[in-house]
C-alpha cells in the first residue's frame, strides 16, 4: 500500500543536482499499482484492491474505553519503554488458539507484520543473498528485501494447492542454499489458498534436512472460515520456523503492533535491529492492546469479524458465479481476505484494470503486482479483496466487473476467430 | 535505548544449529551500555542515563481529550491510511517556529526520528559507503547505518564548539566523497553543544561546493533555553540538507511520530522505503497529534517543558559546581537534554559507571558508547541527562556522584604520586 501521493514524479532527477541515491532505490519504480491505488481512492470507485479490514467493525467503543483508562492510569504509557512482558504473555495465549505452543521469551513485538519481515530479513540476508519464494508472492515481502538486492529464486505455485514443494526440494537437492524461504501457509496473499497438512509437513522436513529458515507470514491466520484448522508451520518446528503475526487484521492496523515468534537466541539480534530501526514499538498501543485483551474482548470481536467476512466471501462467490464469463476461474478461500481470479488466455488483467476503473468503477490488483518473475499466468490473474466492501457493494461491483469481462472475453474471442480466418 | 531484557545471551550460538546470520549482525554486540540500561531500570537507581522526556509533564489530559474525540468521530483513524496532509501543514507551521520555510510537499511522516534516519540512510547509502560523522556521535545513528556496513570517517569535535569544520573541508578537498554527513547542530547528543552560525554557514557552503548531503538531526531543536536561537542548517539550504524532526521530545515518544523535511523529489523514494519498512505511520497517532496541535496546545506545552528543563539544567549545573572535583569539566548547554562531563586524565568513565551503579546508585552513559573510534577523550567523557529527574533527585544524585568522583580522583592522584616515587 502506497501512502504518499507523489508517486508519479521521476526521482532520478535529483542526481543531476548531485545527490546520489543508493543502487537498490535507483532500480525501484513506483508500480503501476501504486498509481492505481491513488485512483482507487476516489469515492466513485468501489475498491476490491487493498487488504483492508472492514472499518465499520473496528471495536471503537471498547478500544476507546481501554485507551482512556490507559492514559488516566499510566502516565508512562506515553514514554519510551521496554516491551510489555504482560502483552507477550497474552500473545502466548493467542498463539495457543492457533495451535502453537510457545513461551514469552520467544515473542518479539514489532510495529506490525511488515516490520517483522524487515527485521527478520535484515538478520538473515546479506547483500545479494538468495531468497526462495513462490512465483506469486506478497509484494510487501519483495519490497522488504529490496534494499539487500537479493537473488530471488521463485518456485511454481498452484492457485488451488499452493507452493510446489517438489521444486523446493529439487532446488535444495541441487546444492543451492537460500538464506530463507518465505511462505503464507494460511489465507495466502494474493492467491487465497491454504496449504494442506501434508505440504506443511514436507516443507518443515525440508527445512530440517537442509537447515533452511522459513519465514511464516500468518497475518491472516486467525481469519479462518471453515471447520478444518490446520496448524501453522511453527507448531511443527520451533527452531527453523520464524512466525510473523499481527494485530492489524484482528484488531486495527492503525495501532502498528505485531509480533514474531522466534527461537529465543534471536531475541537479542532482533532487539539490536529494532532499536536501530525505530527504537521501540509504540508504548501507548502496547498498553491499550494489552488492556483490550485482558478485558476479554478478543473472542467476541474475532467471531464478529469471521461472521461478517464469511458472509462477504460468500456474497462474492455467489456474484462471481452469476456474473463472470464461463472461462473465468476461481477457488473458495478457507481463510484470509482474498479471492484470486484467473482470466482466460488472451486477457491481460493490467489492461482490464484501466477499463475497470474508468467504466466499471471497480478496482482490484492485477496479478503481475505479485509476480516478480512476470509469468504468463500472472498476466491473467487478479486479486479481489472481500473484507472491505458491504455485500451490496460486492454484488453491484461484481455485476459491473462481470459485464466488463463478458465484453472483454467476447471481443477477445472475436479477435481469435478473425485471426483464424486470416 | 535497548528495549529487551535478553541482552546478555550469546546470539552466535544458533549458528551451530545451522541458521546463518547476516554479516553485519554477527559483528554487532549488545553494548556494555545496553546491559547497564537494564541495571539502571532498578527503582533504587537514579538514572541520568537516557534521553527521556519528563513523564510527569506529558499532556495526559489534553491528549486523552483528543484521543477520545478521534476515536468517537473518525472510525477510519484505526485503519491504514495515506499520511495526513493536514498534519503536514501543521508541521510546516512548527518548522516556521524553527526559522525554516518549507512546503507540505517537502514533509514526510515517520515513526520517529530514528526511523527517519533509517529511511534516509537506506536511500543514500550503498553497502560499504563512506559516511562522515563527528568522533562523538549519537549511537542510534551508527546503529541505523550498521546493516549497510559503512566506512565511518570521523572528524574531531570540541565539547564546547562542536564539529571541526576544517577537518571536514580537508577530507572533502582530498577527493573523498562521503555519501553523507550526519550532524546535530542544536542540543548535540551526547555533547550538549550548539553550533555557531559561522560553523553552520561553513558546513552548508562545503555541502554546496562538494554536493554533500547533510542529515540534520534536530530531535532536540525545539528545546532551547537561551535567547539566541540560531536557525537550523535547513534554513540555509533546501537542496542538500535533510532535516529530521520528532514529536518524541516535544509531545510524547510513545506515539512514534516524527517527520523529515527533504527535497520534494525524495518523497517518492522515501514512500517506497517506508512502505517496505512498516507500511505506514500509525494513523491513530497522526490524527490525535493533529487534533492536539489544532486545539492550540503546543505553545503552552513547550513553554512548560522549557521552564522545567531549564530549572533542572540549572539545578544540575549548580550541583556540579558544588560537588565535583576541580579537575572535572563541563559546559552549559543552551538546548537539549544533556550535560557532558570530562573527567581528569587517569579516570575511565566506564569503570566509574560500575561503581556509580553499585555505590552511588546513579546511572549515566560513558562516552565510549558514543565514540565508534574509541578515542582517549571518550574514555574520560560521560553524558548526564537533566530532563528526566526532579531537582531534588538531581541535587542528591550529583552529591553522590560527586563524592564518588572525589574519591576516584584522590585515589588516582595517589596512584600517580606512587608511580612518580617508584
Amino acid at each position: 500500500m502506497n501512502n504518499e501521493n507523489a508517486v508519479t514524479s521521476n526521482f532520478r532527477s535529483n542526481e543531476q543536482e548531485g545527490v546520489r541515491l543508493a543502487t537498490w532505490i535507483r532500480d525501484s519504480r513506483p508500480s503501476a499499482i501504486q498509481r492505481m491505488l491513488v485512483d482507487a481512492a476516489s469515492p466513485e470507485i468501489t475498491s476490491f484492491a487493498l487488504g483492508l479490514p472492514a472499518k465499520e467493525l473496528f471495536p471503537v467503543a471498547s478500544f476507546a474505553e481501554v485507551a482512556a483508562a490507559t492514559l488516566a492510569n499510566q502516565p508512562s504509557a506515553l514514554q519510551y519503554s521496554p516491551t510489555s512482558d504482560e502483552l507477550k504473555a497474552q500473545i502466548v495465549g493467542l498463539m495457543a488458539k492457533r495451535g502453537v505452543n510457545c513461551r514469552p521469551e520467544q515473542i518479539f513485538l514489532t510495529a506490525g507484520a511488515q516490520q517483522g519481515m524487515t527485521l527478520l530479513t535484515r538478520l538473515l540476508l546479506d547483500q545479494h543473498s538468495a531468497v526462495l519464494t513462490e512465483e506469486f508472492v506478497y509484494s510487501g515481502f519483495t519490497q522488504a528485501i529490496a534494499p539487500m538486492q537479493p537473488q530471488l529464486l521463485t518456485v511454481p505455485t498452484d492457485p488451488r494447492t499452493g507452493i510446489d514443494v517438489e521444486t523446493v526440494e529439487t532446488i535444495l537437492k541441487s546444492g543451492v542454499r537460500p538464506a530463507l524461504l518465505y511462505v503464507v501457509p494460511e489465507g495466502h496473499n494474493p492467491l487465497g489458498n491454504s496449504l494442506s497438512l501434508a505440504k506443511r509437513e514436507r516443507l518443515v522436513a525440508l527445512a530440517e534436512k537442509y537447515n533452511l529458515p522459513i519465514l511464516e507470514d500468518d497475518a491472516y491466520g486467525f481469519l479462518q472460515y471453515g471447520s478444518e484448522n490446520i496448524k501453522p508451520l511453527r507448531a511443527l518446528n520451533d527452531r527453523l520456523v520464524f512466525y510473523i503475526g499481527s494485530f492489524s487484521k484482528i484488531l486495527a492496523p492503525a495501532l502498528r503492533v505485531g509480533w514474531l515468534v522466534v527461537p529465543e537466541e534471536f531475541i537479542t539480534p532482533l532487539s539490536i535491529a529494532k532499536e536501530a530501526n525505530d527504537i521501540n514499538t509504540a508504548t501507548f498501543s502496547q498498553h491499550a492492546i494489552l488492556s483490550w485483551l485482558k478485558a476479554g474482548h478478543f473472542e467476541n470481536h474475532l467471531a464478529k469479524l469471521k461472521q461478517t467476512y464469511v458472509a462477504r466471501r460468500d456474497a462474492m462467490l455467489s456474484a462471481l458465479t452469476r456474473y463472470m464469463p464461463a472461462s473465468v476461474n476461481w477457488q473458495t478461500p478457507n481463510s484470509g481476505m482474498f479471492i484470486w481470479l484467473e482470466l482466460p488466455v488472451g486477457l491481460d488483467a493490467t489492461q482490464i484494470l484501466e477499463a475497470a476503473l474508468q467504466r466499471a468503477k471497480v478496482a482490484f490488483i492485477p496479478g503481475q503486482a505479485f509476480c516478480p518473475g512476470n509469468s504468463a499466468m500472472a498476466k491473467r490473474g487478479l486479486r479481489l479483496n472481500f473484507s472491505n466492501c458491504s455485500e451490496l457493494q460486492i454484488e453491484q461491483g461484481m455485476a459491473r466487473l462481470g459485464a466488463l469481462l463478458q465484453a472483454a472475453v467476447a471481443e477477445s474471442d472475436l479477435r481469435q476467430r478473425s485471426l483464424a480466418l486470416v
